[in-house]
């Protein structure tokens, strides 16, 4: 017998038949013999009105009201889960954050969880009874409803089998698992049996939108056995793992983009300490946050060029800002683009296999595909290029790299 | 300065613009230098939805999961009202059932209020800020959400009002107030300035749909003085109040009519002791409310007629029930009537003027109104009447009681 967290997004429970199939699934799993507390999200859709609904109200936004609304959507669905579930003969309860309870920090609309107290819960998982628990929301210390900020029922999903020590936590999504790549322009990308946790961040933060980036490294943290799979099909997912986990890993595991990228080339600055933190410090005073940077060598006593990326969405205040600075930072001239995309190149594999920037370097030159700037890590290699050729650039580096299926 | 409850209905939370309106008339109060705590429904329509949820994801239905569903329209007026408040420069925070907490018995769907911890709250108010609080919600003994049933809102107004020792409890609705009758069949009808708790009792059970039966109870119970306004105008609305407070009462109150109701005569029963019983027992049995009982005089060991009142919809089955125990109750016809109204003169002023009966009756037969049934309590004198005469007994009762308007 095990312990099993269960993870329901939006979608799977987007209408009354989609709960169904959901109390149908985990009843599966209690008919296996399983222990099963099953996290769900708000119903597609309502989480969104509840929120314009917040915001819409009034102008001025108590952080700890938006909570109290928004924290609602998913009160509607573990009751209506419970109900589904009692009605397939399944014994079950709701149990909203405050009652469990979830305990989070202060920061309402994007808290963080503290502690979860499982001890009701663990007697009636023993006594047979499935949890149903409310995600996305805790209770502050100020005993007001906190939530954990957009994609949070991931979280509370990884948090509660950390808690409960749950042999295996099942994200069911709407798609069955994690790709090499995006199968939307890469029609030969194939499943992921596995992928380390590490691995998953790079991906996740690249815009690979299965996961929530936080529960992912909260996953790590506690090494909980996370499942991508698909609430719609019986088909085996991804699983996350250490990389312990994998005995040994020849290819790269993925190729990530991540489109409405900008780049700003600074030219000409003083090559003289502090010119990189003015810089910096300033765009982020601005909430612009800065990706990959770039400085090119100069000699002793020379002018220097800085390029950066940055979200596209920023890029017109991110201009603005320097360029009323020019004094301050004394440089010569300001050069954007605003049409790039970043490209990664994702695997543990390429730590222990030089060649890997090598075939990236050379699959784009032979596509006559320029790359504007290179930023590296342990494992993960990424380049910033025209958006016009992501789609070549994608489908030729994971052809490249050996990540095509066969049929 | 005053300690003042509001309550608002779903209608007058209805949208975000009705929210805004609300939250001006809080100010006003606050302005004014009180102390306030207001009461909301859900907007009107989304308990509806909810309950059409609960219903529909399965038939069997765990009330203290519809409880949790339900409870959510309440959760999203506060913090939409405490937002609006804040925008408007008033210091407000919404207060959700079991954080106050409202403590209520176990019975979910209709549950009762225990008491009512207001040590919090009432520090909170003493500091000007505004108490904006859940209705129709409490917690229950085992921790979970409970709701008090539906119109429950009222009666969470009154029970906070008398908790906090409340100067008044205002009840904002979508009349101005209680009429002398019905303004939709009798136009001549008027606004009772002042009106008993017995009174309203009598007005509310008869279907005039301004207070919950159960608050106006609670009210009396608890000496709260309360009142009956419109949200969407600024007239004075009508004060419910202790028949203390109405020196000398000379007119009626008011004339309420129950249309839907039906009338059964059970013809030719035996005139021995258990009869009654043993057809009210059954009718109670199978849930059926019967309301007027007239039983006629029979002589020693003679046959008698039993005949009385009840819902419309409950006809055919309370037919089939008695129609199955013939032989047990052992009469000899029974006739039905599907088409009849309740007619009601109330008004603590009949028991000093015996001629209101009289009145009443030779009303009704100048008209040419037959009287089917009369039931008398000490405030209220009750009729059946054919349906057809409903509009015409109201408005004859109302000019021979003297309650017309000039106008």
């Amino acid at each position: 017998m095990a312990l099993i967290v269960q993870k329901f997004g939006g979608t799977s429970v987007g209408d009354l038949d989609r709960i169904r199939n959901v109390a149908a699934r985990v009843k599966s799993e209690v008919d296996a013999g399983n222990q099963v507390a099953v996290v769900v999200s708000a119903m597609a859709g309502t989480t969104n009105q509840l929120v314009s609904w917040a915001r819409d109200i009034g102008p001025m936004h108590d952080a700890r009201e938006y909570d109290a609304i928004v924290a609602t959507g998913e009160q509607v669905t573990v009751g209506l889960l419970a109900i589904a579930l009692q009605n397939q003969g399944v014994d079950a309860r709701s149990w909203l954050g405050w009652q469990i309870p979830i305990r989070t920090d202060d920061v309402h609309g994007a808290a963080r969880i503290d502690s979860i107290d499982t001890t009701l819960m663990r007697a009636r998982l023993a006594s047979g009874q499935v949890a149903v628990v409310a995600g996305f929301q805790g209770i502050a210390p100020d005993g007001r409803v906190a939530t954990l900020g957009r994609g949070g029922s991931d979280t509370s999903a990884v948090a509660l089998a950390a808690a409960l020590d749950a042999d295996r936590c099942d994200i069911y999504t709407d798609v069955d698992g994690v790709y090499t790549t995006d199968p939307r322009i890469a029609p030969k990308a194939q499943k992921l049996e596995r992928i380390t946790f590490e691995e998953m961040l790079e991906m996740a933060s690249l815009g690979a939108k299965v996961l929530q980036t936080r529960s992912v490294a909260m996953a790590m943290r506690h090494n909980v056995n996370l499942q991508v799979r698909s609430s719609f099909s019986d088909a085996p997912g991804t699983l996350v793992v250490n990389e312990d986990a994998i005995v040994e890993q020849e290819k790269i595991s993925g190729i990530a983009y991540s489109p409405d990228e900008a780049k700003v080339t600074i030219q000409g600055l003083p090559d003289k300490p502090g010119i990189a933190a003015a810089i910096f410090g300033e765009l982020a005073d601005n909430h612009i946050n800065v990706d990959m940077i770039v400085q090119s060598a100069a000699s002793e006593g020379q002018r220097t060029d800085i390029t950066f990326s940055l979200g596209r969405g920023d890029l017109d205040k991110a201009l603005e800002i320097i360029g009323g600075n020019k004094e301050g930072l004394a440089f010569q001239g300001v050069d954007s683009k605003g049409d790039v995309t970043k490209i990664s190149v994702v695997g543990t594999a390429m730590r222990s296999q030089p060649g890997v920037a090598k075939t990236m370097f050379e699959t784009l030159a032979e596509r006559g595909i320029n790359i504007e700037v290179i930023s590296t890590s342990e494992i993960k290699i990424s380049v910033l290029i025209a958006s016009d050729y992501t789609e070549l650039a994608v489908r030729s580096l994971h052809s490249a790299f050996g990540l095509d299926s066969e049929d």
